[in-house]
Formats: structure tokens, sequence, C-alpha cells
């Protein structure tokens, strides 16, 4: 098999982790980025990389073995995954949880219709936090599932707070209150309500002469985004700002606190977390992986939509059946 | 589908962790116990279970969908599965990390001749751990993977001191060193010797008039088992070790620390880690779950032997694809 040609959808932060992942693998290759922007406007991060109009893209059907598709999930994945599955094989990070069965439904008659194979809503939640639950509450029936998020940027959020009157610069952090994990680890399986599980700290660059209490209130009471949760909001300097505020570090713990045994009294514990420095370059990273999952199963002969639940782990690594079983079993 | 009935060959901690695993999971049922024991005194948690000769095994080949054989990995599992494998679709929990690759091949010859599926080497190292291992690599490529065992009680190493002269009884805890954790999970990426990761933790009864320096000595210098570790050795009363030490507690962690970007300067993070008050429990309810893999598969047409590496993670689960899809995505 040649290297997995790749193909970029969308070149945003995720279309450049997903750039940067690619050349951690050597069995891939970068094809293509796609861009709504102006290509000639567009300097990617591997010199000589060709960067070509999104609507040109049909014309590269042959060139691209896996299309990984770096939209936002409000309104660019609904829309572009179905569509570009009729003419590709697909990967996206579809994040919008409760329209995952929708999606998936559309994604999945394009894809069977034209033969080709789409994965969609992989990265990490969804993805690697789903596999963790998955497995969890498969192996401990009698239990209870935590997902805590964190410390991290949520970018729903900083989008929130920069659309207050008087915000210039935002950012949003959910932080995992230790307490309640603690609280999860000792088997007790607490009840916990939002306000419990995270709180939300937010540092902000108000414009000049702003009202600050009036930002303040705007934030803490608004509906949906930080009404439920005990928040922070802390005003700072430009300067302070971008030199602190500037990654997009994430991360989070997905915990199962179960019961086994002639009575179930026996207390059991697993727990899966991740500490990122970089959201969309570990997202990408994913991406990458089963990209190389994807190319296998298609060549098997699979077609329509698949999710992390559907692909046996040995798919994602280069190392052959006998190769893991011998350095990683 | 009807249950999945399911056989139990060999009737110790395993086994009758399987038997309690069973009743967590209403789609399975207890077919029957099998043992080297003279059955008429073996008494099975589950009033009126059937418990037979294991001689008798193959008059039973049309009652039991999946044979679960909890002998031991030293000399019991390397003959009976693949030996088994011939009459019944089997899963067992072989823990010989250097000879599964052999093993791997003896079921898959036999099971394949024979149109069964068999399973090998599931619970959680190798099992879990080992899922863990390999998507964490697959993931981040440019690392370095770690596995810390403990606080748990090593069944090898109890054996091995409970064998010194004047040793009564005897346990063995291994410890994971925090500090070698926490250099880890730091994104340091150390290089740890088997000293700085692990150190062991002795319990003893001596018998009376022992010669408790000479017990010490004995253990602390044992080739293989304890000269290459900080070992600590306590001596207490049969009333104490009877008090405190009558469980099987175990557990570990599985790291993977990486880096990704531009210039590979990134750290990302990735934890698994699991706190069992119970092994052979914990280890039946994973074997009880890939028991409802294996069924689903068998169903399918697969035989041949496999590993967790080649089962997709939806198989475990009772609930249908959209089920999940709906509800853990």
């Amino acid at each position: 098999m040649g290297k997995v040609r790749i193909g970029i959808a969308g070149y945003g932060n995720l279309g450049r982790g997903v750039e940067l992942a690619i050349r951690q693998n050597d069995d891939m290759e970068l094809a293509g980025i796609f861009t709504r922007r102006d290509p000639s406007a567009v300097t990617p991060l591997t010199p000589g990389a060709p960067v070509y109009k999104i609507d040109d893209i049909r014309s590269m059907t042959d060139k691209i073995d896996v299309l990984i598709i770096c939209g936002g999930s409000a309104t660019d994945l609904p829309k572009q995954t179905p569509e570009l599955a009729q003419y590709f094989n697909v990967i996206d990070s579809f994040d919008t949880h409760a329209r995952i069965p929708e999606h998936f439904a559309n994604v999945d008659k394009a894809a069977k219709e034209s033969g080709h194979l789409a994965f969609i809503s992989l990265g990490w939640d969804p993805g690697l936090f789903s596999l963790n639950r998955l497995y969890a509450e498969s192996i401990l029936p009698n239990g209870k599932s935590y997902t805590f998020w964190g410390k991290g940027v949520s970018q729903g959020h900083s989008d929130a707070i920069r659309r207050v009157p008087g915000v210039k610069r935002g950012i949003q952090y959910t932080v995992p209150v230790e307490s309640a994990m603690d609280a999860v680890r000792s088997g007790s399986m607490p009840e916990l309500t939002t306000r419990q599980k995270h709180t939300r700290e937010c540092w902000i660059v108000p414009e000049e002469g702003a009202d600050l209490a009036a930002i303040e209130n705007a934030i803490k009471t608004m509906k949906n985004y930080f009404d439920e949760y005990d928040t922070t909001v802390n005003f700072i300097s430009e300067e302070e700002f971008d030199a602190k505020h500037n990654k997009m570090p994430h991360g989070g713990f997905v915990m199962r606190s179960g019961l086994t045994g002639d009575g179930e009294q026996t207390h059991q514990m697993i727990e899966y977390s991740l500490k990122l420095e970089s959201n969309p370059e570990f997202t990408a990273s994913v991406l990458i992986c089963y990209a190389r999952a994807l190319a296998r199963l298609k060549a098997e002969g699979a077609t329509g939509c698949k999710t992390a639940f559907d692909i046996a782990p040995a798919y994602l690594s280069k190392l052959t059946g006998e190769q893991l079983r011998a350095s990683m079993l």
C-alpha cells in the first residue's frame, strides 16, 4: 500500500494541526489544502504545500484517499460532510452531541450511495472519551459514569463573552472541581449538579472606559452559558492577555465507578484522562490515525458511515497484528 | 438472539468472578462449571448451578456458546486453550506477555481448523492496558509510554515469598512510586529504571521461632523477583494478616507522554488508570463483556484467534449502534 494521500478541507487551527500531524506519520502525505479564502493569501506551514479553492475540490477526486474536513460543527460540517462524502472518503470531528444521530444518517446515506467510507465525530470528545465510556460501561454494568472537562479553553464560551459590550478580548477556561473528582474516586457514586462539577474562569481585556461591573454581571447571568456555574471574571491588560492566554490547552477526565462481586459490594474504578497543551493539535493527531484506519477499511470494501465505536483498534496502528501482539499486548 | 450460554472451565478466584459477572448481565446465562476436582465437593456461589468433571466437557458442545477458561498461564492455558478451541468458542486471560505470539499461533490453528472463534489474553494487562497503549501510541507517535502497576497483590511474588523457609503466610504488594509517576506527568519523559518505578512490600507471618533476619535477607536478594527493587519486609501476627490482607486489590496506570505541533514542542498527556478492590472480579467482568462480542462476531461468521486489538468496541455493549451513538458518543 502506498502512502495515504490526505486532503485538508478548511485551514484553521484544526486544519493546521492535521498538516503538522501528517509530518509525524511517514505512511501519510499531504495532497492539498482546500480553503474558502483566496489560496494566494494562505501560507501553509509546509513550504510548497499546494493550496486550492474549496470550490475546485471535485477535480481532485483521484488525488485524495482521505479528506479531513476541518470546519465547525455549528454550520459547516452538517452541510459539508454529507456533500463531500459523495465524492471522497471523509473524516470529520462533528461534536454537537445531540445532533450526531441526524448527522450520521445524512453522511451514511451519501457515503453508501456513492460507495465511499466516512468516519464522523472523531477527536477526544466525541471520540476517545466516548470510547472510554463505552468500554467502561460494558465492563462495569452496575455503576455510574462521570465526565469532567478541563482545565481548558471553551471556544463557545469564549465567543460568548467576546459578544458582551465593553469586552475587547476575552477567553474562558472550564475548570473541573477537584473535590468533586475526589468524591467520584472514593467510590461513593455521588450525584453531582452542573455547579458542583465545573467552575468557569474568564479573563477579559476591557475596552477603554468600559463599565467593569456591568461586564461581570452580564457574563455571570448569561443563560445557558454561565448562569448554572460559579464563574469568576478577571480583568487584565492586553499585554498580560497576550503573554498568558495565547494557547488552547484542554483535557478532561472520564471516570466509571462500578460494583462487582457477591452482593455487588466490591468497588472498581476506571479513570481516563487527557492533559493537552493544544486541543486542536491533539484532535488532529486523532483524526490522522483514524485516516490510516479508514484507508485500510476502505481497501477491505467498507462503505457508509462509521464512528470510533465501529473501528477495531488494530486498524489505527502502523504495526501489523503480529507486531502488535509481540510488542504491545 | 437468545442468551449467551457461558461455560466456566476452572473454578478458582477467576472462575467465581465469572460466575458473579454473569449475574450482572441479563443477556448471559451460566451453562455449567467444569472442574478438575470432584464436582460433589464444589459448592458454587449460585445455588443449583450445575458442576461437572472437566473430563466430561466434550459431551456439552451443544450446550455452551462461549467457554471461559479460567486456568493459570504457567501450565494450564498453553495446553487447555488450544485443546478446548477444537470443540468450543473460547476465551482466556493468558498473561505471559513473552509467550503470547506462540499461544496465539496454537489457538488460531486449532480454532480455524474446527471453525471456532477464540479470544485470548483478555483482562486488564494484557487487555485494557494493551488497548490503551495501542490507542495512545497510534495517536502520539512521537512520545514515550509508561506502565505502572499497583498498588496491588502480585500472585507470583506472593507465591515466591511463601516458598522461603520460615514463612508461614505471606503476601506481596507491588507499589508504584508516586514521584516517578509525577515525573512522567510533568512531560519530561524520564528514563526510569525498574527500581525507580516500583517498590515491593511484603507482609509475613513467620513460623514459630523462625530467623527473621534470614527471611528478610532471602526475600530481598531473591533473583528476578526482588533483587532489582527496593523491598520492605514486615512481620505480623496471623490475626493481623487475616484481618488486613484478605483481599486481592490491584490496578495500575498506563501513560503516554507525547509531542505534537510545529517543531514538536507541544506536550500532550494521556493517562489511563484502574483502582480495583478485586483483581479477579474485575478481570472476570472484562471476560464476560468480551463473551458478548464473541457471540456476535461468531454469528457473523468469524473464526480463528483474536485479541482485544481486533474487536471493534461496539461489540462489547448490549446497546445497538443507534443507541450507542445517541447516548455515549
